[in-house]
């Protein structure tokens, strides 16, 4: 069997370590059981070969056997595939997996992660467009918390819309943003306490921090 | 074989009509050569049904015999496993076209959609947020001015990853900001240019002007 391996940065700043994305695909390599090594590639100088792997100049990709894979999503979908307990098998609910999937990363993350660009930089002006894109996030999470009052996981059991999902809302909850939102919340600390997910959240702070180690 | 119905607004204002995401959808089934047909719900008032169906009280939803799907990324997907020519059979570009999809709704749309937000309330405050929004899209813009630079479609033939990128784009074009992207702006219009985009909008727009006379 050939190797899978993702690729990371081989170092990031302190703000986004524990959610570099290359934690969709880590965590869900973990949830299925399948074997895999990470590497980084420079974070400071993003080189010709790096865009060939990923056009935006961002990470991570995963490259399994032929395969060569940006977007996280694409990657669940790709380990999904390899797995036997992270998408069902039968059609109908294989189908609301993949709606789900691309629930979080088009109808809520297309909110939260342009909202979180004004957090980070503590622009707390309130201006129309700003107000338009409050509204819109603080919509998305009226309905997902209507969604998971409930349910325990998105579709049945737990498979690769929750690794999505769950770790968009994250993003949200760093900020204190869903304490409003409790069944959010909880959602997000239900998934955040699988073992698989611990594993490959410190296998990724344990990777940046190993890189300040050599760049000292 | 059993009815395909695609659900949309029975109304909307004139500033998204050409634009409201059914034509994801009603674009892919006129490229694949499916029978379909529109149906209309409230704009005005969204009700419990519709909320069953749409979670986000959004618009489209596809119901195709036992599937009912919402997300223009999942019908998309749906709708080409049905075709022959929207997505390859071999595995690698099979996975490219997914990937592709992803990147058109998860690296493109969650710029431009946001950024839009700004345009339509006319907020052109330059606040620190705001130039982080900004320089998302156009980072985003300038990689695939380099993609496109290189090729007629995102992998090798027409595919509903082109479907999704050049609908994407259309919004970015229509407050002229693809000016500076030769490439993009080419692209968008080749895509538009096929017999099938222009029969899903011009029965897009027909739809809701049906809509304006029932309420004169």
């Amino acid at each position: 069997m050939k190797e899978i391996i993702l690729t990371t940065f081989d170092w990031v700043p302190e703000v986004p370590r524990g959610y570099v994305r290359d934690i969709r695909a880590s965590w869900a390599m973990e949830e299925a059981g399948l074997a895999y090594r990470i590497e980084g590639v420079p974070f400071k100088n993003r080189n010709k070969e790096h865009l060939e792997n990923q056009p935006f100049g961002q990470v991570p990709w995963l490259k399994d056997g032929e395969f060569t894979i940006f977007e996280s999503g694409a990657m669940l979908l790709h380990i999904a595939e390899r797995s036997e307990n992270l998408i069902p098998n039968e059609p109908i609910g294989r189908s609301q997996v993949i709606q789900w999937l691309f629930a979080a990363l088009n109808s809520i993350e297309m909110a939260s992660v342009p909202w979180s660009l004004f957090k980070f930089s503590n622009d707390n002006e309130e201006t129309p467009g700003r107000e338009n894109l409050n509204n819109f996030l603080e919509s998305r999470l009226q309905r997902m918390e209507s969604v998971l009052a409930e349910r325990e996981w998105l579709v049945n059991d737990f498979s690769i819309a929750d690794i999505a999902m769950s770790d968009v809302l994250r993003l949200v909850d760093r900020f204190g943003e869903l304490s409003d939102y409790p069944a959010c919340k909880d959602y997000v600390e239900r998934a955040t306490a699988r073992p698989a997910f611990k594993k490959a959240y410190a296998d990724q702070l344990a990777h940046f921090a190993m890189a300040d180690r050599f760049n000292q």
